[in-house]
């Protein structure tokens, strides 16, 4: 490539995903992937598409749904904006939102596709710390900005903040558009969506690729005042008109009907985390407060990237990012109870957290 | 919404697709849809997936996609972009590869969607006029430029240029992008792929919505090489690391592997086609030489408007734009033989065709 081509070419060093290893026998807790699969509605649904139509166009206003996931939340058809999976929503509320020129606010530790897309589209951002406890201060977030993203809970934390938290934010930001990125939010945060009704300055994203069991079919929906929504739905017909497949409509509403399904998994998600952090305790690792279908969790003496690359050896993946502040966590999905049994038996294989271990609580023997 | 709230938020004109209809009985003829199911390959790969395994990611990579796209056109899998759909590789590319403030240019009458990327993503642009045949004429795209994007076979016209004049840009743009969208080719354009070759300037989309009869999967590929589709890579994990669903993946590769199939589709619709101008030109229809699965026709007498809201009111569904120019065409997607038939018979029932033709070819009789 000549020099007159590869100056013209936008660089950015792009968002990074967890591993994607495919070998089986893998226990696989990089990606925050819900351990089970999507609801019987949703198979059944999959199972009467009509492969013959896909020579059709799908409906480019995803009105079914819309139309399930108005009656789902509550809201009018005109207030939910469906996406090709949250990352295409945020980028849109990127791109059609973040216009002032004065820097968005996110905490400094959070969801790392929001820099990129900053870069991206050349919006100017200011981080803010989160606490020593890995908690967002809200009056960080009262200062003049060009809009706040926050993911609640947030990633890779899994620490949620509450309503009164979310109220003072919006309080403070009544000329910026706040988007709460709420991927998490169902296993164990109290969602903002009945504060659609109070708040025209709000924009709420949810992903399909947790709760619902769907990462794969790539969907998500924002939800917001008609006004936010219609302004969504200018930008999607300024980028790709069509961004949601036949299939991928159809197993959308399908997905709303069958709630109890997906709140029983949810459920099911919580009790295993938080016994996964009682028995985490009991090895040494003291792990945030998780409202997520994660954990994000520190060995009070080894180095995360150590067991990170132990467990990686024994077949288990989860994430480790070697950077300042969160160097020594490791985040964990949390998976099927035997999953989380296999992670707890195979870290007290691992020599040096045993000996750490067993030196602090005092243990007389050493294997 | 206040005022501060509006100010900062992007307002833009978006691309307006054609009117979609649902109605049994309906002509549809407006979006270039292909009249024929995709192939028994990708209905049999569709069946054979196993949504149990959607609570996963797809490959962020789409790595079988792109397998199965490399062998098809003897390329290497590392110049293979999988994409949303055609406008996902197209947005891409204008985002990622026109930035030096140079205007990009192209043809006045073309894909509607490229000044709306254009002005969305905030590249400059210059359109040349078609010739009075509406030809693209070669020379126009030799100034000074910072890019080049140019339907071929051109829309709405259906006109195609040849390897010859796609050379010669090439060639006078040896510092730029030179970006073909061949939607359309294999309707009977001649593909620049082998040209890739010889030009690290030229990349390629090519859509799975029409000649491959999925419009409904979105799906679609940019070829060029490696390290172009490197540069469109990191534009796409900068935007959305997973735009491609496992149903997706799944179907373009299979798509791949019918492709007799598919060749045996088109030659029945570029007979269809031949048919349907010849029938055109009896009733007084003047069409352009079309490459595609589309005609771009004009009566000699009658308004295109006119025959546009007589053929809705039939519930034939064709596509007219009241702009300078084209104001006088429709634009009729090539269907079955049976719909096309139907376009002729109800035209020739159309009272004013009718008299002007009569009164043209000389009949002597009104009735």
């Amino acid at each position: 490539m000549n020099e007159d081509l590869r100056k013209n070419i936008r660089q950015i060093a792009p968002y990074t995903a967890g591993e994607r290893p495919d070998r089986p026998g893998i226990v696989k807790l990089n990606t925050n992937e819900n351990p089970y699969p999507p609801s019987p509605g949703v198979i059944e649904a999959f199972r009467s598409l009509a492969p013959e139509d896909f020579r059709l166009y799908p409906d480019a206003e995803s009105t079914d749904f819309r139309r399930a996931a108005a009656k789902f939340y509550g809201l009018a058809e005109n207030q939910v904006f469906p996406a090709n999976g949250s990352d295409d929503a945020l980028a849109l509320i990127f791109l059609t939102f973040f216009n002032s020129g004065k820097p968005v606010l996110f905490p400094d530790v959070t969801y790392s596709f929001y820099p990129v897309w900053s870069r991206f589209f050349g919006v100017p951002f200011e981080t803010a710390p989160l606490d020593a406890d890995f908690r967002i201060n809200p009056s960080d977030y009262s200062r003049e900005n060009g809009g706040v993203v926050l993911a609640n809970p947030n990633a890779p934390t899994g620490v949620a903040l509450g309503p009164d938290e979310i109220r003072y934010i919006l309080d403070k930001n009544p000329g910026v558009i706040v988007a709460l990125d709420e991927a998490y939010i169902d296993f164990g945060g109290i969602s903002a969506v009945p504060l659609l009704r109070e708040y025209d300055n709000l924009i709420i994203v949810h992903t399909f690729s947790k709760y619902r069991s769907l990462a794969g079919m790539r969907l998500a929906c924002a939800l917001g005042s008609a006004e936010l929504i219609a302004c969504l739905g200018a930008a999607k017909n300024s980028y790709n008109s069509y961004p949601i497949s036949r299939a991928g409509q159809c197993i959308a509403a399908a997905a709303f009907a069958d709630d109890a399904y997906y709140r029983a998994c949810a459920a099911r998600i919580a009790l295993t985390r938080e016994k996964f952090v009682g028995d985490m305790a009991k090895l040494g690792f003291r792990t945030l407060p998780s409202a997520a279908n994660f954990v994000f969790t520190a060995h009070e003496k080894m180095k995360a990237k150590e067991i990170f690359l132990y467990l990686k050896e024994k077949d288990i993946y989860v994430r480790h990012w070697d950077l300042p502040r969160i160097g020594n966590h490791l985040r964990i999905t949390v998976g099927t109870e035997e999953q989380m049994e296999k992670v707890v038996t195979t870290i007290k294989e691992f020599p040096e957290v045993n000996k750490n271990h067993h030196r602090k609580i005092g243990a007389k023997t050493h294997e």
